[in-house]
């Protein structure tokens, strides 16, 4: 949410607002203006929607999704920066922030990557010990947050496969994405009550799903997020934000 | 404070951090960045100098000193940013931000424009109503903010010629800063004791004198703040950072 | 057209590409990447279309559309950059840039001040002599480029009014834009053919159009340049790009 | 060579042109801003030094010298952008661009990535086919820029050691560089005069010297370049820019 830029608009925050329980929004350095987060922040609270930061990489023109070679340090302070900014904003409006979840080529980074995600973790603790840490379901990042003594939350995709080791398949590949939003739809389902997923060579992993990511800027982004919300409930599972107290 | 960026180095923050009482330290938009920031809040924090959040105009490669015709729109969000940012890295160093002071465009722009000076003064009382405003003594930005019920500080200048109207003489006139460290001196310590300065054209004009704005960057820097502090303490005039409570 | 960038899509520029002859493509500065610019030259080659830089501030959040105090040498710069860097992919296509039109508020600033102006003309005249300067009809910048020796061509607006002195109403003012189409072609019929235009305060005012600005990202864009180019040829109005030589 | 940045002043440059023939000038993306590259030109115009762009990633925070992961065609279109801009620079002088040297981390992922390689010498050839392509000596950028017909200049380093492969020695490691300028002087001689260097672990590796590096911003820069003209003038190795054409 909130990676409009200026005179650029991006995703349909509007429209997805409603069928979600917690928004990512960008920190002005991947996309997203100090403008654009004082709105989305507003957005939000005028539908109950808990916030969390999204920093990502200082990449405007590839929208933060370019691997970009950054020393644990330069990570930190990344991290720190973007989430102190937006804070601002959400304490404004008499609220706080509810968590904090890497965005793109960050967010990769620090799935495999230990040093990155130990700095994330690192950040987010120093800024606010309350913050739960989303990350890639069983990837490093949720092993730094809890290492670092942080509420975590495993997130998961709809529209993204799986490979054996339970990463994402590279979007580069072309079965990365699950185009049938009621094949996806049905992945969410299995996720939260199996806690498996069918990774792409055809075998069953375990999978643990506390969030479920659904994207803003795609152009199925609204049907998905409606489908899914249907379909979680017609199983009887509670969809909601995460207590930031346990 | 806080003005290098990256590869580049500017200031002399080691050397003159020892002789003042507050910082300002420069927020990532028109200087700084996020490495920088926490490296400076380190320097403060060793020398026991009051933070002060110093944003300005997204300019980078103008250094924030090229007017910018924001809507006050703009200029809030633009300002609870930065504020935000530091913040962020204050607070994980166990302490709180002190004041804001607008830096350069913004700071001579607040100082004669009403709309942008209120601006300024909401972001920073919706923030945080217990920071101080420091702006140019007698000028927009001190209205703005004492009428947002913030506590306000009058900044005078050591090195800078005042005109009639009490405004700074533009940079671009020949006789703009005072090039003697004797001069300058000799000016904070009048303006501090008589709350007079002499202007341009002769005249005696009234001041008032909270705080006294050394830049960092300059050549006569260090001298300049050894010089001053020594004038004051002969004069026995207490030079310390302004309380935050009255 | 060419101001998107990155993840991030604004214009029609496939749309309204065959309706034109000539287009002013963004240089990376107030929006545009070099990615961009290089389909944006593919595009207009496959069209026939004249190709012009269109250098603006760099203010990629604001777009180019907020004044910046630039001294002449830094606009004079400013400049001949991005019109360099245009270049080099419109050459690559075996073809030459045709001209030259500021953007945004460095077009309006050139308009109504001397200095920038005379900085905008000498960088045209510098890079290269042949480029036809693209000005607001009747302003500072058609004057300062006959005197640097330049062809100039004198721009006007279908969906803008006038003032009594020739500009446009700023945009801040309610009767800024003319909505409805038939109007706007109608307006720029009668500038064609009798070289008047009616001004705000009901006077009709003397103007030279030799090009007809169209905005690549208005909603109205596709249907403007179609009206436009239909109510021009209904009166035997030829409608071509301008010859660089004369 | 013109790696300041509007305010900010980085480099020795007026000290180290009278001692090099050609030099690799910062085109405003990891380094640079359109003022300096006019006044670098100018300078080197003065000292009758050849120019080169010497273009890196869109990084400014990083000074280039952090990997990106950026696709080929985006390579390619940052080659030509930053190209372009110089070229216009070095025009107006009246004289014209001699080579293209990728900067940092762009030069070192093009040694031994062959599409980065590729899509540099492409965009270096599809700009104007004779400037000459400086990469690290025997590394694939040089390949690919024999492969695109360009002439190429196989470039070694003064201050840096060699692995046995041919490679630098990463910087992160102890003995990346050579302290002094005397072992320096005399690496460069023995690779100019026996094309041999020896590597860290004791071997002597052949290698090609055309251009020797000399980095405008280190500290001993100026004696480094001083001392290694000196010493190749003693063992009567002539040093001139690499001419054109052949």
């Amino acid at each position: 949410m909130g990676e409009s830029f200026g005179a650029y608009r991006i995703g349909h925050d509007h429209e997805i607002m409603p069928y979600i329980t917690s928004a990512n929004i960008a920190c002005g350095f991947h996309a997203g203006d100090p403008d654009v987060m004082k709105r989305t922040v507003h957005l939000a609270m005028e539908h109950g929607v808990k916030m969390g930061a999204h920093p990502g990489f200082q990449d405007l023109v590839g929208f933060g999704r370019r691997n970009m070679a950054l020393s644990p340090e330069e990570v930190y302070s990344l991290v720190v920066y973007q989430i102190g900014a937006l804070q601002a904003f959400v304490k404004i409006e008499g609220t706080a922030l509810h968590h904090v979840k890497p965005h793109g080529a960050l967010y990769n980074m620090a799935a495999s990557n230990e040093e990155t995600a130990s700095a994330i973790a690192a950040a987010v603790k120093d800024v606010d010990m309350s913050l739960i840490l989303y990350g890639l379901a069983g990837s490093k990042l949720i092993e730094a947050g809890q290492k670092a003594g942080l509420k975590t939350a495993n997130e998961v995709f709809a529209d993204r496969t799986y490979t054996r080791e339970g990463m994402l398949t590279p979007r580069r590949l072309s079965n990365a994405l699950i185009e049938s939003t009621e094949e996806a739809a049905a992945q969410v389902v299995r996720m939260a009550k199996e806690k498996k997923v069918r990774a792409t060579d055809g075998t069953d992993i375990d999978i643990q799903a506390d969030t479920v990511c659904i994207h803003g800027d795609g152009p199925h982004a609204l049907s998905f997020a409606r489908l899914i919300q249907t379909k979680l409930k017609e199983e009887a599972i509670d969809v909601r934000s995460i207590a930031m107290e346990e």
